[in-house]
């Protein structure tokens, strides 16, 4: 039979795609960091692109038309933070069915405003097309000041502390209670719901990593322990993580039981940042982030020498838990009905 | 009942986008021109955002995947050529079902790295996602000199001659061969179905226009007719077209019979170059496209005085033939099933 996208999964496809496809040696970062980079005149741009699916991303009983449009853009931006960059325009293009209602698009662009006006993303163009299942893909252009002073996946050093900003499992938990069909009429049953449709984008946390010499991050957005090991593969070395440290909203075990901390570790779609410093840049971070009024950061573990790629998680005697590291995989046979970005 | 999208239809939807979305008030164009026009530090970026989606703009039954791949960048480096611009990059979003063979994925890559290599366009970036329908998403950064040193929708004036590079109509009879099931073993046929799989943006064109003073042009995707009105009603003013002017290619008559050259005003995605300027101008273009190996140019009207928007065609005799100006319309209840961009 012949080889099917099951078989290879999102990321062995994207890694084939990396070494055929026609790209420029001008790029100052691998294929398959959080985005691009290059110089354009005297200026470094960034830029990404993702696409929101319905029934994959989303479903329409679950989302409000405004929801999908904020979080269209915010997957995208989230990417912009991950870079630490300043996002300068988006580019959106809707494919749906011509028996949508017009209330329903004005929503999806109301919703999309809302996050762009908040993080001062103007809607530069876009493309309508007719479809049967709605996709909305976005594409935002942004710059950051040069191509050193950038959030890389490949900067991570043995010694350095890791990191991630705000609390984890909080979507993941989120879409459990939306898939059950939970009413959220509890306050942490909305505070999960709204991680899971309106994620805030470090925008303003990743420029301040930036400023403050941090050089090595990403975002989470296919789970903690997916994505670091994404980032443990790019600088070639392993990381070590304490179960006990990794932050959680005070409620998550109310959705996953005694086990929030492994489910925190592996769920999708937090869109915090992840990212590792030495140390003492760690301390001015963390005290800087609290007494600025943005995201605080934990420190949940430190890189080590070791296996390429290998992430470890410990429980408080020092013994291993076993974590899953695959995280979302679009095509993978283990692929959840909905997460991932 | 409540208004759907076929009440409004595609364009009266990007209206009202338009008049409601977060954007940025140092976009240098209106919104519904060929692509975003920004100063970005000491530069001018460009930028645009087009998909094509299974059963809307291809059939898989009749699209190989390098054809799919080749035209997902084509549709949208028109854009940029329509600027008379130079692209730098490509972003592009696949969305297909995870059932889809691996082989198939890499020759959808395979034909746009093809186009990719040919206009120098490095693919720069991308998302994967599953989904039940192809949807092909691409967005493209990039430049022109300055703010002035640009093909706009709105700069044609009284007086200005009316132009469109290559001939029309090709790509409306290579989709009706598909669409019949013909062969394409004639050498006509093969043209024809070759300018709708593989539809060539007229890039260096474009820039040899506004390098010579052209300062008025756009693609022509959704037909001559529809997308001069368009042009009309940017620039606020009329045009009279010469049906027997209308490029064509000398076989088309045989697909479209008699009316060949009404179906060549109507017909989409001819991806020509549709531009207005002072006859001395257009003489200086005329000569210089065809002595430097580029596609031909050919003067088919001229822009009038008169009611805002109007594009009257008349024959040899003077008489107004009657010609739809409706194009394409990705939601129109008048929607062909497959055409435009």
């Amino acid at each position: 039979m012949a080889e099917t996208l099951e078989d290879i999964g999102e990321f062995g496809l994207i890694s084939r795609i990396a070494k055929t496809v026609y790209t420029s040696s001008n790029l100052a970062l691998d294929f398959r960091d959080d985005a691009a980079l290059w110089q354009q005149g005297s200026g470094w741009l960034i830029a990404t692109t993702d696409a929101v699916v319905e029934d994959v991303d989303f479903r329409l009983n679950t989302f409000s038309w405004e929801d999908i449009g904020w979080k269209a853009l915010a997957v995208n931006l989230s990417d912009i933070a991950a870079m630490g960059g300043t996002p300068r325009g988006a580019f959106v293009t809707l494919c749906l069915p011509a028996t949508c209602e017009t209330a329903a698009v004005s929503a999806f662009y109301r919703g999309m405003s809302l996050l762009a006006e908040e993080t001062d993303t103007p809607i530069l163009g876009g493309d309508l097309s007719a479809s049967a299942q709605l996709v909305a893909n976005v594409a935002v252009i942004g710059e950051v000041e040069s191509s050193e002073r950038v959030l890389k996946r490949k900067a991570a050093q043995v010694g350095d502390q890791i990191a991630v900003t705000g609390v984890l499992g909080s979507a993941a938990a989120g879409l459990a209670l939306l898939e059950r069909g939970d009413s959220g009429d509890t306050p942490h049953g909305a505070r999960f719901m709204a991680a899971q449709r309106r994620p805030a984008p470090r925008l303003r946390e990743g420029r301040a990593l930036v400023d403050m010499g941090v050089r090595c991050g990403m975002d989470v957005s296919d789970g903690l322990s997916a994505d670091l090991k994404k980032l443990c593969l790019a600088s070639d070395v392993a990381a070590e993580l304490k179960l006990g440290s990794i932050p959680t909203d005070a409620s998550l075990g109310t959705v996953f039981g005694d086990s929030f901390r492994e489910r925190a570790i592996g769920g999708g779609e937090d869109f915090e940042l992840l990212f590792t410093a030495p140390p003492a840049v760690m301390n001015t971070v963390e005290a800087w982030l609290s007494s600025n009024s943005l995201a605080p950061c934990t420190v949940i573990g430190a890189i080590v020498p070791g296996p390429h790629g290998a992430v470890v998680v410990r429980d408080v005697h020092g013994r291993v838990v076993p974590v899953s590291n695959e995280g979302f995989d679009h095509f993978g046979t283990a692929a959840a009905p909905l997460s991932g970005n």
